[in-house]
């Protein structure tokens, strides 16, 4: 275990036997180190293009399987989504660097900045470590959200970096996961509002969808079942953005100055914060808002 | 959440307005899929090179903290050992085609056979797989290798690919690996026992081990602790390697042939599991021993 | 030759022999084709990040000793930098997308425009596509800037492919070159400056301006020789730029309307052509009169 | 010029006006390098896999209108043929590590040894290096195959880089190249035939071998045109594979021993010289002939 390596150790060691007793050692490894260490340089740079958005995207594996067996209530699980958003913030805390999340589904991206040299940029190092924090996460705070519910097994995800060169591919990635949010959301809450309240089997409610549009949708939900689609849950519309915002604490600390009583004195610190929006991020406002996340593309 | 996607819709929602009611509902991302999904062209294609053994290799991060955070026994913690492989077990298991995997410490390597086709050998889906899949599995199975003692907080890894074109090269980076275990092992096993049986501090029992070769340490362990490095346990000196292998299982199955008695008859499967070695992998026995896990390199 | 292939063929070829006579021919290949195919997935994709700015600069290989054998007048052979520029101009004639090029010395860069979908963007095809035709037109047009002095043997260029994702990185690419040109041509036109008209050994006048700054070397030239180095060739000082440009061409074309005499009219037209400059290109000025080359930023 | 370029540059350069002349001089690329050199880290390393072949292939751009242009014979012109042998030649005779070439039609092979470490093995300048020389190459010798036929405009190749990790991956995408010279040369050999010899259109010549077999083809030259195809050229059958052999040379050198009369001595010397073959390299004879092209495998 490494546990124990106060130091690496490389070479150094050339010959073996010493006095006669020495013999009981057999040193297969001897020197081995430096005829093997040639594969090392079967590695290459995988390292990103500088000056562009590094977008990490994570899908859950098998997830429609996963969701079935612990159960998820359909069409949204809201402890899913808070397990997801909780192992989210767990990677933003952990990784230096990313300036905006954005989750939904069993999806999450996350975007570190242009000029982040988080791991010297390496693509690997990026993907697999977002990826592992995230998963260790999701399994470490599962009885946060599901209380005595079992996790039956260790559920996976898959990552990716795709890389953006301008704020507005970076805008527009994220507008696009929203807008799939947005679409799936909405078919999601017609179709199964027809099953359980309309009393259609799933086959009947996908073919009473086939082909409809938006319009049609909303129209369903209002005239049939008297829900306007606007006033649902903005978690569920809109998915889960997740940003640093510096907050002003006030803590209270006993003082001592020379020549004075002990007393109690209020300081202000700011503190960045992880914060997360359920709100629209495919219109301006949101960015005019939040002007610190994005760095200017001329430079 | 996916748990409700019954399909993948796409396109298909061109109008919104249809009558006044429906003036209610906003409908901003309409047309937005298509219009912000130029951006998936970003990502890039990172196809590893066919016929190589692809080769994921996990580190942990921050492990020399996690280790002392979770008082981890010095210089191997066999539960700590256990769960590591516990992990990349359950990797073997829910990825196809690794054909063997090796780890010491903190670190786990998996090879993917030459002619995988597993996602379409795309390396950052193999890699972020592995890593997610080990990952929450560590958490997982924490409490198989650590009973009560509590997870202070979720670990992480990170990850890298690398191809070997050649049995030769893949032989020689497992050796590699193999190597660096010993030669760790040795160090640490010394340099604990001067501490724990010698009384010298961490810093003078890294003093005495300046400059010292494997021969003087294990003479250091022989004369002065009477310690044969030789018969010390080969989980620590070789690592873990895990194979699979076919076994015969003999089940009973209770049997019904037509105008014949009801009655019990055994049955033999062959099924494949996952093997651990604790073995040399640097000379040929291992590989004489078990032919099928690498390919011919004339293919 | 490919002069004859009508259209490509693929597989189809299935048996060989039909009657008696044909036992002549031999088919090696029958069916070969399809059987050896598989090699092709070998090839792995390189395309090049979207809306970035695509350089490939092209590298004069062994030119030091190319110079020498041809007798190249130092500091600048302006024969030489004229064959550069035509090539560079052939370059763009021939390739679709090139904005623009800077050349100095026995370098030429070429810049594709961020959108460019030029052979998909696939960087083998566009720098190996640019170095030939670089390379053939060097040969082809020796003989207008050489005149009657031999070729002695076919020279040869290096390339390399480089992505700019900011209007700002691509500037700052060029003016990176032109800033090269610059210390360079100050420092060679002081060099032989000192050897032709000060009767130094090479040696000498290495020795002489080892530590000067620009001004020590303006200084040199000012008041040892009277040269004014600002008054030098702005092609020696600051490189060749190749642009497009539109040119009004007045056509005299002769034209027959009904019931009409046949007459001569002068017709107008536009045409692209490339324009060569030999000014500063790291200022704004030249960027400000010619706002056409660079795609805005935010798109 | 780099001519003139006695040693490179850089930095060094920081302060600019030393005396009121100085005034006259403007610097305004001082410091300018080292504020713009940061361009240089957006280059991304494509080192290839060690261990594998390197195969570089070339391919004529717009051939079939330059074969039209320069009036080369159909099928197949054994000027254009010699001029790519030749071009591909000085290819071999300037890069090292080039172990094999295969050329037909307007396109050529290169195949660097597995070891090789040329240009570090980067691939852009492997590759466009092997472009540029075949290039140059190409128009520097067309007088030698095409005489006083003007060669009307610089022709140019694109190329690419693919890796083949084994003997057989390599065999086979040189037999792939092989085998798609034999099918196109025997359909545009009857093709001609049926158009120069039979009087067919090229548009009924292209209907009549529309579905037709390798021996359909065989056939109809055999019964119509009383030719044996396999008696054809092989040249034009097997393509061209330029190889390295050692031949011994001897030559007469004029000798003076002390104490003896000055006197003529044969030496003999062994050097590597480019051959030529017209031969099948699908089958095992030619790779058994020439052990010393391929490297072993399990290295």
């Amino acid at each position: 275990m490494l546990i124990g390596k106060v130091c690496s150790i490389r070479g150094g060691i050339r010959s073996c036997v010493v006095r006669p007793i020495a013999r009981l050692f057999t040193c297969p490894s001897n020197m081995a180190k430096s005829k093997f260490e040639y594969v090392r340089n079967f590695e290459t740079d995988d390292t990103c293009l500088k000056n562009c958005y590094i977008v990490v995207r994570l899908d859950g594996r098998n997830f429609h399987r996963f969701a079935e067996q612990h159960k998820f209530t359909k069409p949204n699980d809201n402890r899913a989504l808070g397990l997801m958003s909780r192992s989210a913030h767990s990677v933003m805390e952990e990784l230096e660097d990313i300036v905006i999340a954005y989750g939904q589904s069993d999806e999450f991206s996350f975007v570190f900045k242009r000029s982040s040299n988080w791991f010297k940029r390496r693509a690997s190092k990026l993907m697999t470590h977002v990826a592992s924090q995230f998963s260790s996460s999701y399994v470490f705070y599962w009885k946060e959200f599901f209380g005595d519910q079992t996790l039956l097994y260790p559920p996976s995800f898959d990552g990716r970096v795709v890389l953006y060169p301008s704020n507005r591919n970076l805008k527009d990635y994220l507008s696009w996961r929203q807008a799939d949010c947005h679409i799936n959301n909405l078919y999601n809450t017609v179709f199964w509002t027809l099953v359980q309240k309309g009393g259609l089997t799933t086959v009947q409610a996908e073919d009473r969808l086939k082909g409809t549009l938006a319009a049609d949708k909303n129209e369903i939900l209002f005239s049939e079942f008297d829900i306007n689609y606007n006033t649902e849950s903005a978690l569920h519309k809109k998915g889960t953005t997740l940003i640093w915002e510096k907050r002003d604490e006030t803590v209270t600390k006993r003082l001592k100055r020379p020549n004075e009583e002990e007393k109690d004195v209020n300081v202000t610190r700011s503190r960045r914060k992880v914060q997360a929006y359920h709100c629209d991020i495919i219109g301006d406002q949101f960015w005019q808002e939040h002007t610190d996340i994005l760095e200017d593309d001329n430079c």
